[in-house]
């Protein structure tokens, strides 16, 4: 049987069905007489439940990235929220009922009031109470949870979907892969398949079902599909395009101390995107000259309170210092939007991502972008540090927050700290003023980085988590090829440098294009990068100028699809 | 004593303060016996209260238009909703409370939901509870609400804000103009006052405070200022300054049957925006050369259903028919964003600005598009159409809905129906995609209208409706003003035409800039032609293009806008 999904992360994986389901928690009132009994067993589940969460943060730790072992961290707070507890504990004594009950009832109204405010976060948090619910309950119905840690053979995990627990606990010495029924290629578990180099096939709708424990299964991630109980020949046919995908990585990986110089002998530079000091190693595994853009907003997340000067201090220097004389791109504070902080007590908004966020919010709380810019320059002095400024929409707003970098380094200066002198200051073009206006800010800036996950859907006027729209969603339309042409042109014409740090940065359609169009570095997930300096290599840039002059005139996305898509054939 | 405040509606008024304050509604809570007699009580309120609302509906119809007399209706749904009836009853019954209390308690808890929802539909809502919870609470408590329908003499209006039903009472002949506390140029009260062309000015704070009934007071809605008890001095400089702008308003009246010629000799078409048939009368009053703009939604709204093809031919064709050889630009349904429709059931969006709207939503539910194109193609007989369609992204957008035209125009045309052969097929251009790509759009449409309002929001990426980043709807920013060129030498490149219809069309300081670049059309309120016109009669659009070539190079808002000043010295 053959069934198709999306491919959601690289390779084939040959093994047996390992399906996880999710554990029968039924849930029964009964009235109790010993409520102090009942109250401690609650407890009791939740020291337990506590214990489980600190061994598999452990895992994650190891397994993942401690940004993604934070996971934990929140489910262990919201295990123990006194509100929960309280309303548990007055449920059993009020009403004389079992503590599974009662704990069921105040986590489903919990889960309701989350699920039912319009807002990502919130809905966000409404998951990860029905992930902690399913743990306690476990403990307090005495059901064993089916836990992927037992695995000790080779398998493919099937499932309806991996949650941050299940995919910490994924052994990749057993775990060969995984498909799902749900989730598309930006979903939680598709994010944490890449992550982990395993392929992985999401949205299948149907896996969990056409499967049996123990259905020997082929999983294509390269393509999207998986076979189950496949033919010998299938088999043979499988290897032998793993065979050559291991090749060809063993091909890139060949090219990880290379620098990246097309067919015609032009360089331009691959970095890549990172969110902590930790995901440096990464960078440097895949062969990254640079990093292209450091998202600092995880320092300011899973906490209740800003991180001090000294704690971005040491996280930049950490950065810095790992990266030696290759460059790092920090992008100062983009909060706000769907990235919110719950101790910033920002006010809702009818249209977040057109709203206060990023440098607007910075050059109203200008001590919050105080402390960042003194950490950032204190750093600067242990590696080759470039700033950029979020959402610049407006010349002045460039220029207010250069002001204040420079009001910041000449205190520290007056102070006696080292700050180098060679820091660049640049900024996102991610906002359509900015790139109509570049020839404008190109004059002022020390280079731009081109942010298109947002540039696209503000030219388009689509929100892209909408999936109602997500159609509009084009980043090869001609408009935006139009507007990356316009910045690249005017930094070059003022002698800067570009550079595109969204996902199109990583894209193998859109590498001919930005090769041709003259994008001087491309930043995208670590793992992408051998990859893109391998098509690279193949391509002659002034041919790709040629392409890209020709997409710039073509009329819809459908027409430069095929345009490229002739050139690779 | 001198009150600055925000200019609402031109004009200088001269007269005693009228007070409108709050009734005293102070609501006891008290044990009854008799439930009917109190439910009974509680339902003549009702009806007097759905009788008073009749009554200033009629006079709304005559002194207003009927769009907004249409809110009265929805008031009167509001008093009489089944929900609210209930609640308030079971209330009475089970607490065996007084009507006052129970309704008093009902509705405040219907204010907060709506209010508490992050919905700018709802928060509406919740005023239009307030308002109807006012009357029916003065009647149940027997209080006298100030009536300003009982004015027998000339005065200016003094109030915390004016409803609509406050607005919809007022007799123009006493009713010289009124002041506010609260509001800003764009809130309701400010829209009547431009619609009932008596001077305003809102926001002042604290007038309501600051004056006494029968104080004197001059009104300068030109300036923004409220002058109470003022010198002799005083009146005799606004008597002359009243003479000046009745004088400018009859220079104005002179140019109502003239064409829109600039100094050097080019004519522009000035047009205005309507949302209503019965809009027509000021447009033809104001000397319009055209509807740049008809509005569909108001059809649509305040209604429980779609409206029918035949409802919608009648309203098209009386647009048609009243404009005679004039052409009419209807843009097709723009609902969606927020813009709501409740009986179109759509899901709540995240950010529904850039979300599932307009033209999206039209080639989605093609029944729903077919029935008004089908409308509109029967009424071209009648006179002169332009059909535009909204919130165009990509070029497959204009080709679908053109086709779906061509198809129910060729239907049309099988069944015997008479269509006009010379429709022109246009659409908006609101999208910073579109504005980029207009040489491609430019090859297949027969004009652009430019939506400065949502231009202007997603190239700033910034939501115009959210006070904290409302710095950045900057219309005059040299990308803003790029952006128009591109579009207006695009058309022109090809022998279209382009016109605009957002707010900035009739903007004094646009204007110049406009007419330098080119612009063909400007769509604007009825009341702004005039001044327009006489503003284009005295500027060269020769110069006017050097004007516009030297914005486009500047790098920020405050010197195109400096630019622009320096001519108007």
């Amino acid at each position: 049987m053959n069934i198709k999904g999306i491919a959601a992360s690289n390779g084939i994986a040959i093994a047996k069905a390992f399906k996880l389901i999710e554990p029968e928690l039924t849930v029964v009132k009964a009235t109790i007489s010993d409520v102090e009994a009942e109250i401690n067993l609650y407890k009791e589940a939740l020291v337990k439940t506590t214990e489980e969460l600190q061994k598999i943060k452990v895992k994650a730790a190891q397994n993942l990235s401690e940004e993604e072992a934070a996971v934990f961290d929140a489910h262990i707070n919201m295990a123990n929220d006194p509100e929960l507890l309280s309303q548990t504990t007055d449920k059993i004594k009020s009403e004389s009922v079992n503590a599974a009950y009662a704990f069921d009832e105040v986590s489903n109204m919990f889960i309701m009031m989350f699920e039912s405010m319009d807002n990502e976060y919130f809905r966000e948090r409404a998951a990860d109470i029905k992930d902690i619910k399913k743990r306690i309950l476990a403990h307090l119905l005495g059901v064993k949870v089916n836990d992927p840690s037992t695995i000790d053979e080779q398998v493919v995990i099937i499932a309806e979907d991996l949650t941050p627990s299940d995919t910490a606990q994924l052994d990749r010495n057993f775990v060969k892969g995984f498909a799902t029924n749900i989730g598309g290629r930006t979903s939680h578990s598709a994010i944490m398949a890449r992550s982990l180099e395993i392929p992985a096939v999401v949205g299948t709708k149907t896996i969990l079902e056409d499967v049996k424990d123990g259905d020997m299964i082929i999983l294509d991630g390269l393509e999207g599909n998986v076979i189950v109980n496949p033919t010998a020949e299938q088999v043979a046919h499988y290897e032998e395009v793993a065979k050559q995908y291991e090749a060809q990585k063993a091909e890139w990986a060949k090219l990880k101390n290379e620098k990246t110089v097309s067919k015609d002998g032009q360089h331009v530079e691959l970095a890549a995107n990172i969110g902590t000091p930790k995901d440096v190693e990464g960078v440097l595994a895949n062969g990254g000259e640079a990093v292209g853009l450091y998202r600092t907003e995880f320092l300011y997340m899973g906490r209740d309170n800003f991180p001090t000067e000294e704690e971005q201090f040491e996280a930049y220097k950490a950065v810095l210092e790992a990266m030696g004389d290759k460059p790092v791109v920090v992008r100062t504070l983009d909060i706000g939007g769907d990235k919110e902080l719950p101790y910033l007590h920002l006010p809702k908004e009818m249209n977040p991502f057109l709203g206060y966020r990023a440098i607007r919010l910075c050059l109203d709380d200008t001590d919050l972008f105080r402390t960042q810019l003194r950490a950032l320059l204190r750093a600067s002095a242990y590696g080759k540090l470039r700033i950029m400024f979020p959402m610049i929409a407006t010349l002045n707003e460039f220029r207010s927050a250069k002001a204040l970098l420079l009001e910041e380094k000449a205190k520290l200066v007056a102070e006696g700290v080292t700050v180098s002198e060679e820091i660049e200051v640049g900024m996102m073009v991610e906002i359509p003023s900015a790139a109509v206006l570049a020839d404008q800010f190109a004059k002022e800036v020390d280079f731009f980085s081109i942010g298109t996950n947002d540039l696209i859907q503000y030219t388009m006027a689509a929100d892209r988590m909408n999936e109602k729209v997500s159609y509009l969603y084009q980043p090869y339309n001609p408009s935006i090829l139009r507007l990356v042409k316009m910045v690249i042109d005017a930094a070059h014409k003022e002698g800067k440098w570009t550079g595109m740090c969204g996902e199109m940065a990583g894209d193998q359609t859109a590498i001919p294009l930005l090769l041709g169009l003259g994008l001087d570095e491309f930043s995208m997930s670590a793992t992408s990068i051998l990859p893109a300096r391998s098509l690279i290599s193949k391509l002659s840039k002034a041919e790709m100028a040629d392409l890209a002059a020709e997409a710039l005139n073509k009329s819809t996305v459908e027409e430069v699809i095929e345009l490229v898509e002739s050139i690779q054939k």
